[in-house]
């Protein structure tokens, strides 16, 4: 099974990078998320309110990845990154660690605390990549229907972190939560959850106060150490 | 370079099974589509409202990919398709014509003038993969945002027809149609649109009637021919 043999190497060529990636982040004291979602259920969009609100207390560096353009990492720049890079795939559906690699040698990273990496719009395939990440979320939307846990399961159940977005358009979407909830904590009973309206602001304050703790409690509880 | 040869190779063997696809369908006048599009975005929903529209007129019949879980083609079955088969890929972001091949296997194809095929929800990879269809129909929706076709180019490129779904939510979002309409026009310029919302029934008129006229002018014009 030749096919087999080489995405068996391809994996642990990855993972050799992502042990890469946490060696060069840990001792800066560099706490790294990965955000994966659909196409356009809201990374984006969170990730603009996310350092909007953070941006004055923690200096965030993104990686942004996109099959094409650079619109996104200009959304970034205008919202207040203190370091952004725009890594395009040309057809790549997922992230791999090399590309992070690559992007992290464009970045400054003695302007980086809290390192947010965007990942291509894709509910299947980014979860199989390690990414050198300490936190996995994704966000899901309600417009997409309530059936997605079950439907694409591994991206749930490899994740820390479920965001809800766009709970603003609930009244108008067949979207039940509570059956969405339940379908992600059959994957994942640890997960934790957020429901949020990145147009509205709904559920952000608490999203970002958790993450700041968070990243906080675990930089300076393991090898990592926010300069503050 | 071993890692491009043997993509090469994949997307040969794919072709090949795509032609006897093709020559398995002609001689029996069955015109097939390919549904693609995000996940969430509407495929098993539009697919729904076809059949409940036209099974009274034409046989219909569905292969339905998804990752994990029969609930689309449960679904399906219920909305009155006259066959029906559920492909799992178990983690594989698109369908392959080998699938494909399978799936005709298990349908009594003299039950079957119009088949549509409803790809893995991926905005990113299936477009690769010829499934030896005669028609591809990319979904997208308002809630998604209107920079998709920019940022997912190959798939809107590819496509003969992009059906614009949950017209209905346009007051709740920031979706501008033009926008999105001028971004799949330069890269397609001969590319048909309709404009529906599979919740109210919007549109779903002028694609359905589209549709089978399509289908019929294709197979009346080509080697196929409709048993009607």
């Amino acid at each position: 099974m030749p096919k087999l043999t080489i995405a068996q190497n391809i994996l642990a060529a990855n993972d050799t990078y992502a042990a890469g990636i946490r060696q060069a982040l840990a001792p800066r004291h560099i706490f790294s998320i990965n955000f994966m979602s659909s196409p356009g259920a809201g990374k984006t969009a969170l990730l603009e309110r996310t350092i909007e609100r953070l941006g004055g207390q923690l200096q965030i560096g993104v990686i942004e990845g996109d099959v094409e353009t650079s619109a996104d990492a200009e959304r970034i720049e205008a919202a207040g990154a203190s370091e952004t890079v725009q890594i395009n795939t040309r057809g790549n559906c997922h992230l791999e660690a090399h590309m992070v690699q690559a992007a992290l040698d464009q970045l400054d990273l003695d302007r980086v605390e809290l390192l947010i990496i965007e990942n291509i719009g894709n509910l299947i395939c980014p979860n199989a990549w390690d990414l050198g990440e300490d936190l996995r979320v994704v966000i899901t939307s309600t417009t997409e229907g309530d059936d997605k846990p079950s439907k694409y399961p591994q991206m749930f159940a490899d994740a820390q972190v479920v965001v809800i977005n766009k709970i603003d358009l609930l009244p108008y979407v067949d979207y039940d939560l509570e059956k969405a909830r339940r379908q992600v904590l059959a994957l994942n009973p640890q997960v934790r959850f957020f429901e949020v309206s990145c147009r509205t602001g709904a559920g952000l304050v608490e999203w970002c106060d958790w993450l700041a703790d968070f990243a906080r409690r675990e930089v300076t509880s393991g090898s990592k150490e926010l300069q503050r």
